[in-house]
């Protein structure tokens, strides 16, 4: 029977992509991805046949309604379970890794449930990424690492030991300012990291005095300056 | 000039490297891994060519003494410098991701602090790979994730929100499963996760029962029943 596979496309560089993230997209007759198109840029640059491939491009709205949202997978889900039924294997593609804040495992859920096979292809997380091009270890010996993505825990997860890590940080960066000029920390700010227009800030006050704004794929990481 | 290269190789399987791990190996003349040999074991799968490089195995001892430890990691950086100085670029194989708990990051400071260039490859960390084998998201929405690799903090991580991932869980199996049994929480182990001889356990009570010791490339991913 045909599956449903996850991808995970990693963090923007093609390169990044694994061998079998590479292979799957090949095996599969259809690539589906989020109607905003990102993942789907980076897989196509790692493997331009996928143009010849059916394409799925799927309407995932950014929305607090939750009704709006689920509504939103669910048809999602059948849309993709449509081409499972019809024996093609089906890649659902998605940035960084599919377990870690994805859509795609609200959709693997809803088509799980329905009793169609799911396979999920691991990818590089925009953290690890981001540690790379900084050139700093996310933590070492037996520190602890805490990964945030919200922006109503900023104090909490300040608080914790080791590094802090704020995923989706743009709107939440003045606010992590403010708290962590309080504390002995240091913040590596990086914005569409491995992407053609990435930018690395190790201070993020420099982000503050100029725009500000630095949208949606941007990344803290904390530090304290002992570790 | 030449640079060194911290490549992370992923959690076990060969295809789950990237493809620019792949292709830094082949551009590489010189291939260094720890002694304990598993993530060669990996690359070599990827890439066999790797077999016919200058292929160097550093000694890099599991012990709790700082001075031994710094001092295996001094050794270590000068013969990788030597090779540089010779315009050699070098490799350094690390398992899952060079940022995560990796030994490269103590030899890169040095030889970074030694005047000479180098580069950091992310790889996929052993928690995706584990969360993929489950097809558990570690965390939605707003959800907090915490990564510990002690043995000393359980108690706290246990008490944090959102998912808990223990990485060389091995030893720590029986005091987190006593502790988590008092939670309403469920833990998912991976030992030698996409390796080989992978095991994956949805009951922590499961391995307690049998054998009870699984290993150093253990993981357990504690999440509360609600998430």
């Amino acid at each position: 029977m045909a599956k449903l596979y996850g991808v995970g496309v990693g963090p923007g560089d093609p390169e990044l992509m694994t061998l079998k993230a590479v292979n799957t997209i090949k095996k599969c007759s259809v690539i589906a991805f989020p109607h905003r198109k990102t993942a789907y840029e980076i897989a196509l640059a790692a493997c331009p046949e996928i143009k010849h491939k059916k394409l799925v491009s799927l309407e995932l709205p950014m929305t607090k309604s939750k009704e709006e949202i689920y509504a939103a997978h669910k048809k999602a889900a059948f849309i993709l379970e449509e081409y499972i039924k019809n024996n093609e294997d089906t890649a659902f593609l998605t940035l960084g890794d599919p377990c870690i804040y994805s859509t795609f495992m609200y959709i693997e859920r809803i088509v799980s449930m329905h009793g169609y096979e799911t396979r999920i292809i691991s990818g590089v997380p925009s953290f690890c990424a981001a540690s790379a091009a900084f050139k700093i270890s996310l933590a070492d010996g037996k520190k602890q690492i805490h990964i945030s993505a919200g922006d109503d825990d900023i104090d909490e997860v300040l608080n914790y030991n080791g590094c802090r890590i704020f995923m989706k940080a743009g709107k939440s960066l003045k606010n992590i300012n403010d708290r962590i000029l309080k504390a002995k920390s240091k913040a590596y700010v990086a914005v569409n990291c491995t992407m053609d227009n990435e930018r690395l800030y190790t201070d993020i006050a420099d982000i503050i005095k100029t725009d500000g704004d630095i949208g949606y794929f941007s990344l803290v990481i904390v530090k304290d300056e002992k570790d």
